[in-house]
């Protein structure tokens, strides 16, 4: 179990990408925006050194992330860790009584399958789990 | 330069150990107690994998985790970021208007010099920048 992004909910993204490729050095590897209901969020993808940031900026006032700004204002919305096998992870982990805020994984355009854990175990971080069942690790 | 540590401010320090070194299967290497005017906090330092997190739980209302989930709640408090050389990061930053949110660095017990940027610059997130000049990167 490794870290494999930390997800960050931005109002500007553009300024944010800035910030983020001059005063950290990092890359810009990727903007796209995922239109899914329930998701609706325009995602920059920057690499700092080995570490990965996606910055999160909600398309509509029903995006989750703009629900989260709401409650909490701006600043990390969610940290991922990378398993090796999600569905044995979940297993795993249901048996031990942990629940997630979904019954189904999704998984991304890039491949990557993911679900969130509820935030009561992780004391109030979001805390996602993904794999990359396409990619070796 | 890459993430360091990702610090999370907590309400119960013991729960939050359990679940990172359970669910997220994590190591706990260090707990103390930061006594110091202006920080004021209980720190337990738990490795995942090679990345390393930080749970805070403020130990005085003045502590600025307190003040930080007094206003935001718990959640990430901040991402440090580490550097080779913090004097030379910090002199270049504020050359390209970069403002910091103290006068000067901290020492950690560790060795560990540290300084928090003005999160105005990036978009509510506390950012850490911070150096180890006495262990070799």
């Amino acid at each position: 179990m490794h870290i494999d992004h930390t997800g960050i909910a931005v109002r500007d993204l553009d300024e944010a990408i800035t910030f983020y490729t001059t005063v950290l050095q990092g890359k810009l590897v990727d903007r796209y925006t995922n239109t899914a209901i329930g998701v609706e969020t325009e995602i920059a993808v920057i690499h700092v050194g080995d570490d990965v940031i996606e910055l999160l900026l909600p398309t509509s006032p029903t995006s989750p992330i703009a629900r989260f700004m709401k409650a909490r204002g701006k600043g990390v919305h969610h940290v991922a860790y990378r398993v090796e096998d999600l569905d044995e992870s979940i297993e795993s982990l249901k048996r031990d009584g942990v629940t997630f805020l979904e019954d189904t994984l999704r998984t991304t355009a890039k491949g990557r399958r993911l679900i969130y854990m509820d935030p009561r175990h992780s004391g109030g971080v979001i805390v996602e789990l993904c794999d990359y069942p396409t990619i070796k690790q």
